[in-house]
């Protein structure tokens, strides 16, 4: 086995981690109509008006929907730009990696949460439990990514510190942001959900900043996840 | 790496984030069969004729869902058509991507409104809804081909101006069909459905009209994507 | 490009068209579990031996959840089948697959019918829907591998006719069974479910009948659909 | 064909088979969401304490989702640790396969009977049928196990008797733990779902003990599996 064969290998060591998760993505993030529920209006009292408004009352649901699916999206995007630099899986990365996808599948939950309380007494509640979830899954990508830095045993040997530096700085600032909705929840949860669709957007607009077509680099390289790794 | 080396990896740049997009067409296709539903007749009223007429009343739903899984699978090819063309990804154009996969997701829920309300005095606003998603879902195809061509830096350097047009023309084409079936939906529902329908069994047979099986390509070229890449 | 790259090439022509609906079949045969829920008991009279007997009425349910997850199993096999011979698609081709699918995706819609009305009067009505889909997706079946053959503009150059003749008797088969099994249900349900039980264990068993590990064929060779591939 | 070419060819003969199984894993594991309900609290008596009390009552479902979400996902690691050592399928596997496949998707079920009948008086034969699922589940993967190492026709040649007796006794730990927490749930059905949680953990911590990581073995390696290939 000459080194371009062991290199090829090397890529395929954590290819079927990568799918399985792929998938659970996938699904996760589809589920998540769910919360798109058809308004069911008494027999008598079925007309144009009575269903545009049942329909727009609902837009606590389009609302959560959207920032939700954001967000997973992201996530997978940031999942894929960690087992980018990832080569092989050890225990505790196996672990930290069932914990998260565990976090994913549970998002449409306190989704549909905020979608049904947003309007109501109990709003404070549904978008703290909101906020939270989205604190313990960035926990769990901090988990992740130390699993996989520590000692760097399990990253490709081609990564630089600069590029573990940048990303490790990418992950753990959702950390504070999130952690702050969470409590301005209790003050105001509009502000707080709010806070969580700005998260996305803002992560959305970084995650590619200086993006390789922008600075002209070699076709040959991947232009998905380059921005991470600053070649 | 030479240049065969780099056209393999060229290939593979937007591997996962069509993979990913798979699977979320695949999961959304498959859910729009809970618009199937069981009919429930009460304990005492239980037969044969109940039963029959009980899901022959259902037609709306049958036809709903074929429509939007026709419609759905369409989208599906005409995303893997985009896909075949594009060898590289940059943030508008994931963005436009991800704002698609949320509308593909989103078909179940208009499509279930429709079948819950197209034999009652909602059904235009109904209709409306359905065929308002697909245009909003159509302008997202746009929004993603420009991404695609813009500059033409994401292009694969094989394809041609003439295949760039010829998709640009095949896309462009739903938007005024689907504009006026949301318009329509308020004077006739079922014209409107009609034309729904009609739009994706047009599409189907356009998709391949020109096949290089009927025009005898060399047998190296992919059938799948042919029509829209005319070498 | 050589002969060998180019047969590579030809290998991936139908890859992302089978890929697509492997995940349409793994959706849908997950889907089924909704048939099984778990029985609500008044809150005072909630004991194990209520909840026993609850969940033993409900064997209907998992009789035709076991039923439907066989066939839907077998039918992905056969869907594999008839791929493997297959090299290339055009349009009758692809229409044919997006019928096989839509009908993929029904199945849990029966399923669910058999189970809530197999113990009431209108059983009879229930047992022939069911097997009367399954005679539809028998022939889209045949549909399907009418579109692959005609012509053998299709089929891999290595294909032998004497295989074409067994996979067309192998998938001709089901049609008079289910079209029976249709029929029986007005006489007796139960009689029309075990006709459908029967057939896929019978395919089952027949699917890999002279299967090559018995035959002692070269280890290159496929065992998985290698029966259909009579070498 | 030479050898390296036929190497190549083997590895792929399972590979659709595993592809299609990841999926319904991957779909399986996201479906267990469903048991996380949105308390539905009555319009009047919407507030903070109400729905914190009401989330907190539904402790028992966060409590099987997790259990049932870790199972299916070590489920998910020994199967393919499994599939890493065979190379081609005959009819029992395919048979054992499929049924471990119809049980990984019922998981759901007996989770949702738990979370529904945890705090009530059939807790006990709630966790019966849990943890008899799970006896069910394992017999199928004693099975599949079986039919791939009988006469050892399955096997990859490179697979050691070594490896094969680790793996078997790895699989068959489960049965005894499993059968002795359905009898315990009619004395403790708190004890039966607490060692259900114990042996996925405890499997968890061993799948990767001796992690070639650990052992400094060459960098060529599998990581995933390799503890189960104890070369």
């Amino acid at each position: 086995m000459n080194s371009e064969q062991r290199a090829g290998a090397v890529e395929k060591q954590t290819g079927r981690l990568e799918s399985f998760s792929d998938g659970v993505f996938a699904v996760a993030i589809t589920l998540l109509v769910f919360n798109l529920q058809v308004p069911h209006l008494p027999a008598g009292a079925i007309s144009v008006p009575a269903l545009g408004s049942a329909l727009f009352a609902q837009w606590p649901s389009y609302l959560t929907f959207i920032t939700s699916f954001a967000t997973i999206l992201i996530m997978w995007a940031s999942h894929h730009g960690i087992f980018r630099m990832v080569y092989r899986a050890d225990t505790p990365f196996l672990f930290a990696n069932g914990l998260l996808l565990l976090l994913v599948t549970v998002v449409p939950f306190p989704t549909s949460l905020v979608a049904q309380y947003l309007s109501t007494p109990a709003a404070a509640l549904a978008c703290a439990v909101y906020a939270g979830v989205f604190v313990v899954i960035n926990g769990a990508y901090n988990l992740l990514w130390w699993a996989a830095t520590r000692q760097r045993r399990l990253l490709h040997p081609s990564v630089t510190p600069r590029q573990v530096k940048r990303l490790t700085r990418h992950i753990l600032l959702g950390l504070p942001v999130y952690l702050l909705a969470t409590l301005l929840a209790f003050w105001n949860p509009y502000v707080s959900l709010g806070l969580c669709s700005c998260l996305w957007i803002f992560w959305a607009l970084t995650f590619y900043e200086g993006s390789p077509s922008r600075r002209r680099l070699p076709s040959g390289q991947d232009m998905e996840t380059a921005p991470e790794i600053d070649a």
